[in-house]
């Protein structure tokens, strides 16, 4: 039943209904004063959304873009960069760093397990001659589904000096990412994660600190030119034609998430990732990620003596839910459950539900019923 | 009444309610079957709309980023490049080439006037050691509503051997722009104009000899990096979240627009301007560009003893339609009124009706009724 289809991957995320009407409304001019007034509003939205005072600027891109933009516009050729890279994300962000020119040393960890704050630790502390430009971290790999410890790293990263550059992809709105507190230079995101919004808008938020090293930065730019938004946005406006009828879904998410609370959402999203949790090891599956460092946006679970693939499959065909497979060489070893975004406690119970069911069809040996007592209990603890 | 909010600018363009209704449906997984099959499909029509072969591109970006895609694929820093520029969008192009460090040599026409083709032609035959490597050209200049002779102007640009790379973003689905037929190397447009869709996203196609230049080319680049979207395309996927909602409309749009077929297409368009030119001419308003170079998407009007912002405010004030002001060193002068897209007969009577009485109020002398009958005898030529 195609209309019936439920995602649970960790983006595209399930949109509410009341978004989606926003967005089939007609557009109006970009150039207008009515849309002024929505820039306006949704810029405060997003200023609350990072907790921070910083310019956060909208671009009609995908995540990647948006991160690209929060790397290339600070930087020159030949600059010294550390990459936290254990995942597809982290290694995509060293990929495009090495793409402009950038000098990259890479901070690595096995995919599935978190970055180490003490190499960062380490190495900043030995870069004396502060040659280090930037620090690039991926905080929730959506690949593996863990959460790096931003925090911690972030400190090494204020007493050095460097820019601290985050892909907040698939955490922003998930767990708290405090911008000010933290002192991060960079925050880059995309609609289709924790925003309850389809894909098509970047975001990116800008500290002072990264503005000033904006002024002295060589790399080429120009559609992701920060310096041109942020102009335009002092006046309520955009450089370029912005999707405006993503805007009015915008307006009407950040409504809606505002209404629930950070504190709230962050405990949603913490009570799913525990429930989904303990449903799976009720369930006798491998996590693929420590308790210690799982993301609150998605769950990666890594079967034995049952097929990743085969499980996704039958729960697409039977009980059309989308869960997300593995990505690169994790292709077939794991599959994905995302709780990211407009997910209610409901939906936790279902899709546990579902996957018990496909488990027993295929006869692995699990105890009936037991992923859903699991879940059930922690979506009440 | 706001919601009787009617748009007669060159973009965001009106929308059909079809294809804002598809992009109401709940997102799908962009990495799904169902979603393959729209890639597909969308890429099939698209090439039908480009008149051509050659692989046509989507990308999340503005007309600017896909302009910005379709140059810096396929150039080199220090390469040589003539940059057609009688308008706001032309001179972007010079701006974002010099950006990127290439060498830039504009061929100039004052705004409201169409580049000479003889000029490129004179500077193409110079140029007997081939270091032109591309020719940038503005279509349907938005700014002015100049239609460029970009036929002509391929000619020169061919027989020369250099890359022809055409912003069609205002022209392509108002006029023909037959890729293969011309030779051109590269075309950029955007959906919030001849697609009848919101902004959101931009397309870029590409010819083979371009691709060879894509291999040489050394400019950084990555999220634009169309090698990228033409690997992920020929397995009818995207190398990034696509604005997924954006492609159900899209899918829609192109369904409507090959009902309708380009032929009928091209003529709709070609007799809104015929009509809007008539009435502007029987109300004693000045047109900005001759009858040779008027642009089959935007009519551009210079008004004498009567405020071309007085016009704008007064028409959007009571009547609910919006025209768009000039932009730069027009601004004020000028008034555009765009016919692009989704615009019927009715839409242009309408306009021409309310033009009209807003005449009669700021008691400029006009001919009672002259503008619609105008209009109405050119609609129904």
């Amino acid at each position: 039943m195609d209309d019936k289809l439920m995602l649970m991957i960790p983006g595209p995320t399930p949109v509410p209904e009341q978004v989606l009407l926003a967005m089939a409304k007609h557009p109006i001019g970009h150039r207008s004063g009515d849309f002024s007034k929505i820039i306006a509003e949704v810029t405060e939205g997003l200023q609350w959304l990072h907790q921070t005072q910083n310019d956060v600027l909208i671009l009609a891109a995908s995540g990647t873009g948006a991160m690209e933009a929060g790397i290339i516009n600070f930087l020159s050729p030949g600059d010294r960069v550390l990459v936290g890279s254990n995942g597809k994300f982290g290694e995509r962000w060293a990929l495009l760093c090495e793409a402009f020119g950038l000098s990259v040393e890479r901070v690595t960890a096995e995919w599935g397990k978190p970055l180490d704050p003490a190499q960062f630790q380490t190495l900043l502390a030995a870069d004396t001659a502060k040659q280090i430009k930037a620090v690039i971290v991926t905080h929730s790999e959506t690949s593996t589904g863990v959460l790096n410890d931003l925090k911690t790293i972030s400190q090494s990263v204020k007493s050095h000096g460097a820019l601290m550059l985050v892909d907040a992809v698939t955490s922003l709105g998930a767990t708290s990412v405090p911008m000010d507190d933290w002192g991060l230079d960079m925050i880059a995101s995309g609609s289709q994660k924790g925003f309850m919004l389809p894909p098509g808008l970047g975001f990116v938020a800008v500290s002072p600190k990264a503005w000033e090293a904006y002024s002295q930065a060589k790399l080429p730019r120009f559609y992701l030119d920060l310096g041109k938004y942020r102009k335009e946005a002092a006046k309520n406006s955009h450089p370029f034609t912005p999707p405006v009828n993503m805007f009015f879904g915008l307006q009407v998410a950040l409504k809606m998430m505002q209404a629930e609370g950070l504190e709230n959402i962050f405990a949603r999203h913490h009570r799913h990732m525990t429930a989904t949790r303990a449903a799976m090891k009720a369930l006798n599956l491998p996590l693929f990620t420590s308790d210690q460092a799982s993301s609150p946006a998605i769950t990666a679970v890594a079967p034995v003596n049952v097929e990743a693939e085969q499980i996704r499959a039958i729960v697409r065909k039977k009980f059309d839910i989308v869960m997300a497979g593995g990505q690169d060489h994790l292709s077939g070893k794991i599959f994905r459950v995302g709780h990211l975004g407009f997910v209610s406690d409901r939906d936790i119970l279902t899709a546990v539900g579902a996957l018990e069911a496909v488990l027993q069809e295929l006869n692995y040996e699990v105890t009936a019923g037991a992923g859903v007592v699991a879940a059930a209990q922690a979506l009440s603890a």
